[in-house]
């Protein structure tokens, strides 16, 4: 018996400096009616505003406007409640700064009927601490932000399993494996990306998009989960951010993908059943994993060379 | 300064139960001469016979023909002659037979001097212990073989860090992430997987050769390190299984790929040095694993669903 839920990812063209959080929160509500119909909706990494990392501040407390001290604040509200009218569940990213002064790149998801039922904290914060004169842009999460603190929780919600991961958290296995050993069906991940490589400006969005779409149709297949990874995409501010929005199945297949780097709808009708063939079988993972062997994952964190 | 080794992969076609080890080692040693000029030559997995644990035998020790007791032997001691001639080093598999009745899925690492250098022994064995009548045909990897106990080391030989794995290990990512715990810069597997899904009929080979490369080049890409893939393929005593041979690089890209499901060498000249990037940038794994949120990858095997 197939357990649907309908997803749209609401992939968002880029954010501008000067834009406020309320015309953003207009453009998600307009995105949210395009995708009527859908039981939850899945919105980018730091949805609210442009992708301030990119800017330096010798003082960090002067990007702290960038930041939300509670959530839902007034700019958001009006999403939550469209969405409760709607019965549709959905997921966003921002930028959280605590009661006690901690800044966190976060997400959350929210049911049908409007409850916060779940908090990420991002874990894999990429880029740098310091300005860099040596990169073609900077990518100052790591001056911004603190490492998550909450793991890689799974949440019973909407019929389902869901976990959720931010951006760069794509590229390493070790997020998904913790999120598939609880047994996830449905994955969201938001993501703003550069088109180049601020380090090899001759990797550019080909390759971007290439890597994005190997590192999240092999989580997605070797945890035979669904993954919903959404971007914000576009040129802010001269900087420009490829688009390459997914839906991607248990076996590790596109089955939806935006075409634009712009405000942008996909949908399709998600099989949570569809998640049991690979974890019965190939990934079955009580059979099949020797932790035995796995010892270095947790007990290293970086290269420790064989002897000479 | 490149660090280049010409590599050969050398897919060989099937194995028919009939055919000898000696007839098999003559068709890995017209190989090797084709490859002439490459530093390293990779072979399959139970490169010497047939893929035998597709054969049922209600006693095991019916199937123990199959192993092999020393190595070299009589049957493999022309390939170590051959390739120490040739100044080439090589890796492939067998079925091995310990002394003590211990029966392993093994593979070696022999440097240019026809030295053994390194053995690992199968760590994630696929398939079923008993005779199964659902399915389309055996896999008994699980009845013939006990699970490797020799972790994944890495081996500083031929002037590189290199490691092995075999066949269904390439889709899991722990296995990769040991290896590049350890800085392998060339990680190579054999495999020997049939063109169908034993479980699954409609999954045929596109879907089995789409989920092969997708398992190698995120493992590549994610430790950046070239890996080398070599099949068994072609149809075995009725059996078909797959080819698809590659070689990729640490950018998660395929460089080098077999057309046919034959004895068929492909070759490229890999720049050990072209892990660098990789490793220092997106993936330093120092900066920016968090071993503090992975500790279920290590302390549970199979899924723990959370509380309802």
């Amino acid at each position: 018996m197939p357990r649907i839920i309908n997803v749209a990812g609401a992939q968002l063209g880029p954010i501008q400096k000067a834009d406020s959080r309320e015309a953003v929160v207009a453009r998600m509500i307009a995105l949210m009616d395009k995708a009527k119909g859908a039981d939850f909706i899945v919105y980018p990494e730091l949805a609210l505003t442009t992708f301030f990392p990119r800017w330096y501040h010798e003082n960090r407390a002067e990007a702290d406007h960038w930041f939300e001290k509670s959530m839902p604040n007034a700019a958001t509200q009006p999403l939550f409640d469209r969405a409760k009218v709607l019965g549709m569940g959905f997921t966003f990213g921002y930028a959280e700064l605590t009661p006690d002064g901690h800044h966190f790149n976060t997400s959350i998801l929210v049911d049908k009927a409007g409850r916060i039922v779940g908090k990420y904290r991002k874990i894999h914060l990429p880029g740098h601490v310091e300005y860099d004169p040596e990169r073609t842009h900077q990518h100052l999460e790591k001056r911004y932000f603190e490492p998550g603190d909450l793991g890689f929780p799974v949440w019973r919600t909407m019929g389902g399993l869901f976990g959720m991961m931010i951006c760069n958290d794509r590229r390493w296995p070790e997020a998904y494996r913790v999120m598939g050993l609880q047994g996830v069906e449905m994955i969201t991940l938001g993501f703003n990306t550069p088109s180049t490589n601020s380090q090899k400006p001759d990797e550019g969005p080909e390759a971007r998009a290439f890597h994005h779409k190997l590192s999240v149709q092999a989580g997605a297949y070797q945890n035979s989960t669904w993954v919903v990874a959404v971007a914000k995409a576009g040129v802010e501010d001269g900087f420009p951010m490829f688009g390459c929005s997914l839906i991607v199945d248990p076996d590790g297949r596109i089955v939806a993908e935006t075409k634009t780097e712009d405000d942008e709808i996909i949908m399709h009708a998600c099989d949570l059943d569809a998640t049991k063939f690979g974890k019965d079988t190939i990934f079955d993972f009580k059979r099949h994993r020797r932790i035995e062997h796995y010892g270095r994952i947790t007990s290293q964190t970086g290269v420790v060379l064989p002897q000479e």
